[in-house]
């Protein structure tokens, strides 16, 4: 699995212009449909598809736009891709805000699929 | 794997103070001996406990100190437990410094081992 990296840029790339272009909850399609996991900001997970797309309709936001800052890409011992994200976000008209979102990719009937995803805001102390 | 919460807060609890007592090499001990991956606040990363071991003794400062805001544990597919931190962290005289931290832990020969970690400062645009 030598082109990790490739595959996980361009995994990113694609995820957060889905996210950003709207409607956010397509990038629900891009998690594993059963066991797919999310969290956004908060110690509970949404798990599959379904519920991650209901998460992400719930969110309060109506615009948003990333920018990476940093991105960190490893092959695992699974035959997996871990990736971490650094980086900025702004929501509507609120001022920028910092955030770390991990992804684990598996390759699942032909399609590099989320299988763990967490998001958290950096609160600056 | 009812128990991955537990499981995750006890390493999280158990690496920084390790990680903080020192020597800070130590914790290598906690990779997967052969492929074990940490890569810290750089693209590139170490593989196997003693380039792990080395990168670590390498750091510059002398005394730090870990403060964790927030933990995300999730279960794998490949049963497996990833881990997100948030936090801070003090260096020698320095001033504090934001942080985030991966850890992918795997049960490998009755231990849970680190077979993916990633260190990023949060930087203050």
């Amino acid at each position: 699995m030598s082109d990790f990296k490739a595959i996980g840029k361009a995994f990113i790339d694609y995820y957060y212009s889905k996210f950003d272009a709207g409607p956010r909850e397509g990038v629900a399609a891009l998690y594993e449909p059963t066991n797919g996991m999310m969290s956004f900001n908060n110690a509970d997970f949404a798990k599959g598809a379904q519920d991650i797309a209901e998460k992400l309709r719930s969110l309060t936001f109506q615009t948003i736009s990333h920018t990476v800052s940093t991105m960190d890409i490893q092959p695992t011992y699974d035959n997996c891709i871990l990736i971490v994200v650094t980086g900025a976000l702004k929501a509507d008209n609120d001022p920028p805000m910092q955030f770390t979102e991990t992804f684990l990719l598996r390759f699942i009937n032909n399609s590099w699929l989320v299988i763990n995803n967490v998001f958290r805001l950096i609160l600056h102390g």
